[in-house]
C-alpha cells in the first residue's frame, strides 16, 4: 500500500473509529456493550435481513430501577412521605391514623405493613384532590429541593448516565424512546424531558382518574382519589397497547414487574432485543435483587438466560452510575 | 433600481414567493387560510412576541368531520354494522334480537331508536373477544375491502385534501399533530400512518379494556367487552392530559364533541388557534350541523365568534373535498 492511500485511509476511517469509541462511554467494552451495539447495527443496516423500518424502531424502558435509582424506596413514595408531611398541619387525625402515623413517625416497616391499601391511601392523600395544573407544580417545586437520603443529590439527578448514554445512542440510530413505568405518569412528565431527553407524550405510567370541569369558566381537570390504570405487570403490554399501539424492538428493565413487558416486546417476530438491570453494585449504588421490597428481581432473573435477554451487570458493566461520580 | 437589481431580487424572492403559493394549495384565498398562516407565522418567527419552541408545538384534530367524512353515519359505525353481517350466521339468535335484527333488515333508524344501549352491544359483540393483534387484521381487511354508499370509495381515501395539507403544513413548521378523537384508538390506528402521516401512538381515541394473558405460552392481549375510556365531550380534554400531557396550542374539531376540547387547548395562555369545520357542501360532501344525527354542531357554533375560534365554511374555503375529486 503506498504511503499516500495510507494516509488517505487513515483520514477516511478516522470519523468512523472516532463514532464506533464515542458510543456508549459509560459502558466498560465487554458483552454487554457489543450485543447492545451489534442489535442496533443489525436492524439499522439497510438491504441487511434484519433491516427494520426507522418508524418501527420503538424502544421502552422502564424507569424505577431502570433509569434511575429505587433505593432506599421508589422516589415517588419519598414524594408522598414529604407531602404527608407538609399537609399534616391540616390534618390533625393523621396523628392517630395508620398509614399517616408511621409516615409522620418516619417508621417505614409501619408503613410497609399498611400494604397496599395503605399505599392507595397514601397516594389518594397526596396525588388527587387538585387540579392537574396544580399537581404538576408540586412535583416541579419537591424535585427542585428535595434531596436523596445517600447522595444528598435531587431525586432527578440520580439518573444513570450509561443508560442515557443508551437513550441517546438509540435515538442516534433512528429509534423513538418512550418510558413504560408503574410510576404515575404526571410525576414522571414534569422532568422526563430534561432528564433522559423523553417528551412528556412519550412517557407511559399509571393514571389517576380525572375529570374536566369549569371553575370560574375556566376549564380546569380534576384529580379525582381513584386509580384508572396500574401500568405494572401485565398492565405493562396493555399500557404499551394503548399508548404506543405497535409492538417495541427494544425493551429495558430490572424487575419482574418488568416481566410481561419483555415477554410481549420479545414474542414479536425477530429481531427483538431485552435487557435487565441486575443492581450489583452496593458501594456505588445498591445491591439487591430476590429479597428486595422495591424492584424485586427473581422469576425474571430466572429466565433470563433461556429467553435469551441480556443481563446487566452494574458493577462490572458500567463505568459510572451517575454524572455526578468522579 | 437598476435592471441587474431587480433579476437578482426576482431570483431571491422566487423560492420564497414560491413557497407561499404552496401552502395549502386545496385552500381558497381568503380569510380562513389568512388566519391559520398568520397564526403560523406568528408562533414560528423567533425573536417575536408570540414564539413558541418547537416541543410545545402541539396540535390536536378530531377525525370524524375534521379529518375526513362522518356521513350518512360514522365510518366505524359502517364497520361495525359489516361485521354483524359477516358475524350473523353464527348467531341465529340475532334475527330476533335488536339492535342485530335493525341492523340485518338494514334499517338506520331502527338502529337508532335503540340509543346508547344499542350502540354499546353492537360495538362490544363486533369489537371485543378477540386478541388486538386479530382485530387489527379485521379492520385492515375491512378498509381494504368496504366501499362508502355515496362516493363508491375506500372509507380511508376520503380524508379531506385541505386537512392533510394542513397538517402537512404544521409539520413542516415544527408542529407534532395528534388525532384526538371519539374513535376508537385500534380502528383508527391501522391506517392513520399512511392516511393522515400520524403514527400510531400519535393517535387518542376511546379504549376498550384489553387484558394480558398467555396462549400456547405465547403472550396476547384480549379484547374484553368493556369500554376503557370514552375519548369525547369532556373526555377529550382527559384524554390530551392522559395520553400527550401537554396543553396543545393548536386544534381542529367540527361538532359539539370537540366543544371541551377547543375550550381546554384555547384557556392555555396565548397564543392558540381554534377552528371549526363547517359542513356546508351539500354537492361535493354534504351540509349539516344543528340538526345531525353524527357530528352535531350547535353550541360550538354559537360560541365560536365571541371565543375567536375560526369557522371554516368547507364550500366557501376548499377548492377541492377530497384527492380524488376532479
Amino acid at each position: 500500500m503506498s504511503q499516500t492511500v495510507r494516509i488517505l485511509l487513515f483520514f477516511l476511517l478516522l470519523p468512523l473509529g472516532g463514532a464506533f469509541a464515542q458510543e456508549l462511554p459509560s459502558w466498560n467494552d465487554g458483552a454487554s456493550k457489543q450485543a447492545i451495539v451489534e442489535f442496533v447495527k443489525k436492524v439499522t443496516t439497510e438491504g441487511g435481513a434484519d433491516y427494520v423500518a426507522p418508524e418501527d424502531r420503538i424502544a421502552v424502558f422502564d424507569n424505577d430501577g431502570t433509569l434511575w435509582t429505587e433505593q432506599p424506596f421508589y422516589f415517588q413514595l419519598g414524594f408522598a412521605l414529604d407531602r404527608v408531611k407538609a399537609l399534616s398541619p391540616e390534618h390533625p387525625e393523621w396523628k392517630e391514623k395508620e398509614p399517616f402515623k408511621s409516615v409522620l413517625a418516619g417508621d417505614l416497616k409501619g408503613i410497609a405493613k399498611g400494604g397496599e391499601k395503605g399505599m392507595v391511601e397514601l397516594i389518594m392523600e397526596t396525588h388527587a384532590g387538585m387540579t392537574t395544573d396544580d399537581f404538576n407544580r408540586i412535583v416541579t417545586d419537591w424535585f427542585a429541593s428535595a434531596r436523596h437520603p445517600k447522595t444528598g443529590k435531587p431525586y432527578n439527578e440520580m439518573t444513570f448516565l450509561p443508560m442515557r448514554e443508551l437513550l441517546d445512542y438509540l435515538r442516534a440510530n433512528g429509534f423513538k424512546t418512550f418510558i413504560v413505568s408503574g410510576g404515575g405518569v404526571e410525576f414522571m412528565r414534569p422532568i422526563t424531558e430534561k432528564a433522559y431527553g423523553i417528551p412528556p407524550e412519550q412517557v407511559v405510567g399509571s393514571t389517576i382518574t380525572t375529570q374536566y370541569a369549569l371553575v370560574d369558566d375556566t376549564p380546569v381537570l380534576n384529580r379525582l382519589p381513584k386509580i384508572d390504570f396500574v401500568d405494572d405487570g401485565p398492565g405493562k403490554p396493555v399500557g404499551i397497547n394503548k399508548f404506543i399501539g405497535r409492538r417495541p424492538i427494544f425493551a429495558a428493565g430490572n424487575s419482574d414487574g418488568d416481566y410481561e413487558m419483555l415477554r410481549w416486546v420479545t414474542a414479536g417476530p425477530a429481531p427483538r432485543f431485552a435487557m435487565i438491570v441486575h443492581h450489583t453494585d452496593a458501594d456505588r449504588e445498591y445491591a439487591y435483587d430476590r429479597k428486595s421490597d422495591f424492584g424485586k428481581l427473581d422469576k425474571t432473573l430466572d429466565e433470563a438466560a433461556s429467553r435469551n435477554w441480556l443481563v446487566v451487570d452494574m458493577k462490572a458493566d458500567w463505568k459510572k452510575i451517575y454524572a455526578f461520580d468522579q
